[in-house]
Formats: C-alpha cells, sequence, structure tokens
C-alpha cells in the first residue's frame, strides 16, 4: 500500500534520478527553495479566481496536474532536506510538538487566527 | 530509524494534530496552496542576499529554522494531497517517470536548463 | 495630488534611499525578484482563510500594513527596472497593448479564465 | 520622457483595460494578491540555476520578458491599491521613511542584513 511508503525510498528515486543527470551540482539552497516556490506558485495558480464548488471542481478536473504540483515541491522537500543534513521525519515531528504548543487545543479549537491573536 | 517512516505515519500525526483543533474545515485548496507558497517563501528568505560558503554557512547557523520551513512545506503536501485523494507516493514516482522523459538523460546530462531548451 | 506623482520622483527616492546605505551592490536580480516573491507573499498572508466581507474587513482593518506591502513591492519594480535598463513606463503600456491581443473584449468580457481557454 | 509619467495616467489605462473586458468583479484582494505573487514567480524563473555574469547575460537576453513580468507586478500593484483606496505616491514616501528609521545610514551603510540583525 501507498501510504506505506518510506521517506528513504522516495528519497532514493529522487537522488538516482538527478545523479543519472549529474545534476547535483546544481542543487544549491538558494536555487532549491527557489524551486520550491516556484512549483507551489504553479500549484497556487490552479486555485485562482475560485472558491467552493467551483474550486472543488477545478480541483477533481485538474486533479492529474495538481498532483504532479505536488509531486514537485515534495521532491525539492526530500532532497534539500538531505543535502541540508536535516532529519526529514524527526524535524517532521519536532514541528508538529512546537505548533502543539503555540496553538494549544483549548485556545486553537475552531479558530483559523495565527498564534499571535489567539 | 528514521528513513523507514512511512507516509502513512507522518499523514496519521498531521491528521490528528489537525483535528484536535477542528481545523480540517478550513483546509480547502486555495489557502492549503498559499499555505504553501507563505512557507517556501519563509525558506527562501534564509537564502537571500548570499550565494557560495556564506550562504552555506547560513544554512548550518539557521538549521534548525531551515528545519521547521521544510516540515511546514511537507505538512501541507501531506495533508493536501490527503484532502484531494491525490496518492503522493504514487505521484511522486509517476512525476518522476514523466521528467525522465522530458529530460533524456544523454541531452540533461550535466545541464541545468529548462527541459523546452534541451 | 498624488496621482500627479512621477515614477521619475519615485525611483529618484529610491535610488537616493539605497544609495545613503550603500545598497546598490548588493541589488543583483535574483536577490531583487526575491524580494519581490518575499513581500508579494507577505501581502497575499494578509489575505489567508478569509473571503467575502470578512476579507474586505481584514483589508480595511490592516490597509497601513497592506500599503507598506505594496509600497515594498513597488520600490523593487522600481529599482529592478532602473538596474536593468527598462523603461517602466514604456514596459507598462506595451504589456497592456499585448494583453489587449491576448485577451480580446468580445471573447474575455466577464471571463476570469486564462488566454489559452478563451 | 517616460519618467514623467505619472501614476495616474498609467492607473487609467489599467482601468480602462479591465473595464473593458468587465473584470474589475473579479479583483478582489485575495486573487489579486495571488496575482502578484504568480508574477514575481515567473520573474524570479527568469533568474534560477544562474548568478554573476551568467545572470546578467540572461537579463540581457530576456529583457523582453523580464519587462513584461516588471509590467505584469505593476499593473497589479497600481490596481490593488486603488481598490483597496490606497494612495500609492504617498505610501512609498511614507514606507521610505518608516525603512530610513529601521535602517539608520550609520548602522546599515555597506550591510545586507535584516534590520533585527543591524
Amino acid at each position: 500500500m501507498s501510504q506505506d511508503t518510506t521517506l528513504g525510498e522516495l528519497l532514493e528515486l529522487a537522488n538516482r534520478f538527478r545523479d543519472e543527470r549529474d545534476w547535483r551540482q546544481f542543487h544549491n539552497p538558494k536555487d532549491a527553495a527557489i524551486s520550491l516556490v516556484l512549483e507551489s506558485a504553479e500549484l497556487l495558480e490552479h486555485t485562482q479566481w475560485k472558491n467552493g464548488e467551483p474550486l472543488a471542481a477545478a480541483m477533481r478536473e485538474n486533479s492529474a496536474e495538481v498532483a504532479d504540483e505536488l509531486a514537485d515541491i515534495f521532491y525539492w522537500v526530500l532532497v534539500m532536506a538531505h543535502d541540508l543534513d536535516i532529519d526529514l521525519a524527526d524535524a517532521f515531528k519536532q514541528k508538529l510538538l512546537k505548533n502543539a504548543e503555540k496553538y494549544p487545543v483549548d485556545k486553537a479549537k475552531g479558530r483559523a487566527v495565527k498564534y499571535t491573536e489567539l
């Protein structure tokens, strides 16, 4: 099952892809971060000028493109973490713990505001 | 080991976090995609005005903040894929296959150019 | 009156500001473009998680911050055009002409779609 | 001369363009801010994977595209300020004054760091 896929498996695929093309030399943190912004912007473009049901319909109709954008973003998260010696799974868990402190359940429940406004 | 962490485990943590706060109601694709842009921009800010060794040094000095940003981006990739019924591992593999066609090894090797310029 | 302010006047203020700080040396096109993304993202953040009247109310309440973000973006547009020897007023008019061709009135009227879908 | 062009003249062109297409109804602050991010990202893409002289060369070679992106960004700055009743020239001058306080000449001269680190 796909949810059983590990970060290590996917990172290995990403590294193989870029090593076959000898691309790792280009992957400095600045241009990698630029890629994350560019791919996120492409994803965002799919949501522009619509909300509610028309937005949901557009997501369904463009599901393959949206999946491609999410995959591109994920690729850069994986390789950037790897290149900077960041343990992504660990960083993920630590960040959720930090956010749990910043957004205590009793204050944050059902509220879409920044922690500075809680 | 951390590379053995599965996507399913991390998604479950993310879903528990947002369900405890009753936040899933806010996670429409548009605002989720905005989050991806905002978090990517915060990461990018860490790389501004520097290159080469000063950039590498900044990445080391701010490693914890950089890890936090990558974790934030990863969070939104996981929950957005989940909410849109996109199989992230599958999308990731499919996108690498597409990119392998767009960037054939013999043409793309050692070149940092867009496929349209190969 | 403020609408009578010329691009030249504002560019001069921007240039004086950065020259007093000896900052022009840092204003390469890449970091300038990064600034445009970062400032635009800060503006976008003011619109997140809301639509319709709550969004309009947030714009009114945070009008000073929104004005600051638009000013920051405008600053980078002015100095980047200047540094790249681009005549901004001319570029603006030319781009409107191009867009008028891409989006003919009879096809585009009242429709918020990309020109590729007209 | 082009530097003598006023903000009012350009805003009038922008408003005429969107009114001929009956587009003002779509220009809510959220989608306008998204446009600013998307256009800035397109500009940023022109700078990716290069620095120094190759970057300068790319800017020269793609000068027309870069001018188009700056024009697009400027369009959204003008119409967004207008729609939010923000006096752009005034906001610009006020923001420079604020920045002059945040970045005093004696501390900021020749240093590309955030005011929090001065």
